[in-house]
């Protein structure tokens, strides 16, 4: 095959490999599917859409937990399951951002993350956040996911403590086509410390809060030298 | 001289002609102020930097009521001033966005509108906006300058049902420099009925709302044939 | 369901809430739309594609009143329809713009606002806007619709005295991509006062003219406590 | 030198080559004119600052028409002046569209060309167009010079039956910055056949209504073999 | 009907008027057609697509002369056609330039101007072009078609005396997707005295040379009083 | 004066407030750290420029640690300093960095932040990095610091497993100009989890590493009803 | 036909004329083929669309090497295949590169270029890379294709000698997208002595590194009079 | 010093190290220079100005070959000048391109290659070109620097076979400010095989020719193990 798997990723920087499906053939994920099988490693598959998942056929597809709405499958491992020590919430500002959340919060849960959503909280009915607010703040980290102009970034940002990562999503019309906008704000935020992913990468967030439960573990466990040795509860 | 004042204009939309000092010179504007000081009118200069406003030499300075912070300088009028029927508020986010914000205000004095400033009232201080929220609801209508990733545009957007012009502030380093994240931020807002000017553009936030004053005339008065004519109390 | 119809918005802001169904599935909007009958409630729905129109099933599409133009469906209320006192001219430079347009008109009829349509006036042939000049006049607002390089919006602005909010249309090849240039020269022009929404934001320019009728309520009225008080005739 | 003038340009394309002062050093400039002198060529200086101007040196100064408006300068040649048979209107927005516009009136003017200049026609005040248009579509070709929006192009475009060239001026705030809005309404005009040089390219608009002069020399006289050829009187 | 054919432009600015197919239905387009067939009007149609043009019903496609690269379609008048005297080479750059090269030589076709196409004469093989640059000499206006960077555009500028105009074709991979490239190439040419219209604006450029065809009439000819008197040959 | 500072952000969201000296005169800055002594509140000054540091007269000067690499000016506070239990390391990649970074450190250092800096470590030479990549794991938290075409980020991704926070400078030439070439590699990197802040925002980069030491502190500290109770040490 | 084939590119540069298919309809790219089949010529088809090589029609498919990733197609010539004397590696970062870096493999195998691919050796697990980089250094010359950051054009330059090409490809989401962050990476590259070429363009690589051969050619071997003496082996 | 010179650089991939002095202080670069001159080692120093070259201190200045126009000071090494056997055109559109092609000259001679300029070469007179094409076409690489539209990148890469490094200079107006038209023009090239570099890196270009001299070295020296070992001559 033309590409090979990173399965030290795992051991060297905490962060499982995963397929991104876009630019590759369904014949070519089905062979590293096949070969993870094989290993008894867990896998999670991003960017599959439902035609390309359907195409990987009927025996690899009976082996996948699929989720056409953030595009993601999970092939489950023949191990206990990862549970990292780390509570997530999610925010997102409406319906349209719900793909690339979901995206977070599978790519979270397949590593065991505790995931809490809280969706359809647009600025523009600010009361929908306020009643909100109290449980967000009792989150190690907050995951924003917003499209149009972002503004729910710099409102959360003011009001909570926890790390928070704005997820652009790419929803908007005309200035705001493709969720440069919302980038644009998360980078731009009169609240400080706020963290962006480039727009839609939902993955790449949950991977960036994954990184921060490093901080949460007993003070002599510092580096990947073996799968066991990573903070793994369960 | 090369161009011509449009002292038609008032009579024709209800807009007063006014001065655009960036591209004359210091003899050009003197020039002009002279022939409004020969007529008796009201005049409002607009981006008259500090400098040039000096080079209009002591005569001409003499007459005029000038403000660095927005430059703009006001020489007035013969007769009564203008008195506009109309409450404006007028919204900032930081300090940096005051000048943009004084020139709305300048530019709705001069035609005798009344202006309240509620400065530095950002998003990434919640309480800010709150604690002000109910005397902001009680104008006309709403000019709210921001630069950044000018968020407050749609929180106002939520809170209010008054007229919102949205003045993108060019204020803002990197992704938002030049004030192009505000603007779009407006443009892009999850709150409908958001308006929005050109960035920096406090003077044309101020016109579009004195358009507005109209709605509130007394029936039988729809046209402005003459000065007299349009509304003015005083 | 991940969201929540913002049924107070009425109350809050004075403009009711709406069914953005670009990124709703037809199963979300037809179980809104189910809710909103049981309630009573009239309802607007925007970007709604015919497909999706279709795919709302036979039972829910004999409920609407649905315009394939402008991709708008309504959904009557139980009580007398809204009645607000306003009365809109809507300018469209072309044939092309009448989508964008006629957003802005169905969502203005649907809160009783009385609107005047204005077609295919552009200032290549500046003759069809001088025929109807006078009457473009005479209307409390006018929202001008045009894409390509949206010249009517200064030329409309410089002979009219009432509110003028400039709707750029998704409208024009080569530069003009997406209304990017109408968009600029709203912004940019160089006729004052002229008040712009995003690229093909229909809705929003009648939500904003909306937010003016405040202006002519009497004065006793200034809240909008609730639905009934809200300014309403009728 | 590190450069050679394209003294031959004039007999094989009908353009005198020009000096371009930017990137050359006072140096470099006075070698040219010096040069010029010595072989009685006239030539045209653009793009001259003031300060670049002076630093010639007071000799070459001497023999040199300067004007810093515009830029140019111009060393008269020792033959009789050139006199292009062409009749060409330049039509400015606003004043600060004087310096473009005046090096296309220097640029024309050095060839010979008959030029007339309309100032200030902007079209938020569309009666000062329409008092002079009928004077305007006199002229063999129409240079219209404007910033901002640059709407007057296409109401230019919709009223004269001649060439039409739209010269985008650097000027505006915000969005139109650099006078990029303005060349893209030129471009993006809904009114046909209008031609656009780059922003504040007066000196290529002034040459391009040179090559069309070819249209009016009497049908013998085809090709650039050598200067006198070249269509002139005088 | 939404629209209004500006049937008077010939009279008016000496361009008939087309129909723009993209933004009508091919009901809209097959009763303007009616309309001209009744009047015994030509029109062009640009902009046509090959199902659209099938869609205008038998009957209607029968009465059109219709080509499908260009997308341009041509219903005769009654009277004798018309013959504008003029003479424009049309350069091509490459075959994928074609589409937009043959709407230019079909509009100039419509209204009698002679047409000569170079195909193919692009910069990289410098050669084509030298073979045939005395031919392309010796026309009255030369337009040059070209997508990628257009290099052509600064070599033909200084090879030819004529009128020359760029039309940017929509042509390109990367960094000149859309036939940006080759727009900015136009502008920014060395070559002094170079025109652009819009990215394919085959149509457009066209036209302007059209209105070039002005300066060769007779000298007593100066307005388009009516059609008639419109220096027609033929 | 015309804003007020949010000393309550501390103990709403644990982030001191700051002063942002751009937007603010000389006087401004000196009011409110003349406020700040009087409360015996530490206070960091930002973007302070070396001229308007000078300007706030000798009397504060002296009361203030000025850094001119990084604009940043300290008052210290009464109380004993803070201390917040975080370990981050600062990679640069080049000396152009350097005062993005620094603003990073010296925010940091205010808040008792243990910082190292890890300078000059660029790709190019991929042997710095490699020499110094033991130590920069054992951080907390990872801040790199990379004009130009950022590939730092990518690179220090897939070698270490902490939070990883990119922040562009504002350095390159070219199609680097402002630093965005690295802004752009930040969000696009194939390294996953990492997390980016605005083009030389050194600060908010520091601030969102102190949002991470939130999930070092003990589990019963996880509100920040005042300063002391934010798991100070010291 | 409306193009002409230029089958002295190979004398007279060296690098042999190809069909790029994009813009050509399957008649013209057979007609084409059967001429150059007919002359004996070898000839390399880019950018051909598996839907476009079946419409070729059987006949012309037999004749061909189809490749469907690189879209290449090669039609053999009658005499002896050339073999030009380099040795190129190509390097590609992720598997999503493989068209663009095969379009490059095929066009130098067409002139009998020794190539060796190291595919899928992104940056983000550097051991990759370093596992190989003896190897690649090897090489005459390195081509190197890379989408998203394009980080892997940095580490190279700094760890190879040999010329290196790169070559974004078209692959990234968001900020990336279309290949344009890549670019700018190898534009703005920290490693000194990077070359780029345009986004997706493998062919031109190829080119380009086909034009370095020239460099290892006998010192008698100046000129390409003819095909013979273009230092073939064979 | 918060940087390190990377000495090891010529040994590692043939390419000396250099001091980008625009980030940093005189002080700085002095220091580096002094302890260049302790080892012995000659060093180019890029991007100096004429203000930071004078506060080198006049001990350092007398050291240094400094070049104003290309902004380069060379500091002689103790032992014999490098001498790479490479033989470089450099070609130039106009005078303003000539401080980017003299920074490649300069960079070029510091390593002992062989430079000839051929300088004011734009196409614009076509004639310029073709005179000297012979001799460009004798030289083992061909550097052209052009900014504006860069029509010059084509049509050199349609005449020459050697590599062609187009190097993009920061010169034109409007569209084509920054030198990015040109550099557009270079990669969309129609032209094939042609090579760029960023705008003004003159540095690069050098540097990238440097990297193809090892193209003509002899078969036995594969590796940069030390200086000696660098093919170097005299």
């Amino acid at each position: 095959m033309d590409f090979k798997m990173d399965w030290q990723r795992q051991d060297r920087i905490g962060l499982p490999e995963a397929i991104h499906a876009q630019s590759k053939s369904p014949e070519q994920i089905a062979a590293v599917l096949s070969e993870a099988r094989a290993l008894g490693v867990a896998v999670l598959v991003t960017r599959l859409d439902p035609e390309k998942h359907r195409a990987l056929g009927p025996e690899c597809v009976d082996t996948l937990d699929y989720d056409p709405l953030s595009r993601t499958a999970i092939l489950a491992g023949s191990g206990a399951p990862q549970a990292l020590d780390l509570d997530v919430a999610i925010v997102t500002g409406g319906l349209a951002d719900m793909p690339t959340a979901r995206e977070a919060a599978r790519t979270l849960a397949f590593s065991g993350v505790t995931v809490t959503e809280y969706p359809d909280i647009g600025v523009a009915g600010l009361w929908r956040l306020m009643e909100r607010i109290e449980d967000i703040r009792s989150h190690d980290v907050v995951i924003a996911v917003a499209g149009m102009e972002g503004a729910i970034f710099s409102v959360l940002g003011g009001l909570i403590a926890a790390p928070l990562i704005a997820v652009p999503a790419p929803v908007g019309d005309g200035v705001a086509e493709g969720g440069h906008a919302a980038l644009t704000s998360a980078l731009a935020s009169c609240a400080s410390g706020i963290l962006s992913v480039n727009i839609g990468n939902g993955f790449g967030a949950a991977h960036a809060a994954m990184r921060m439960a490093r901080l949460k573990r007993p003070a002599g466990c510092d580096r990947y030298l073996n799968r066991d040795s990573y903070c793994l509860r369960g």
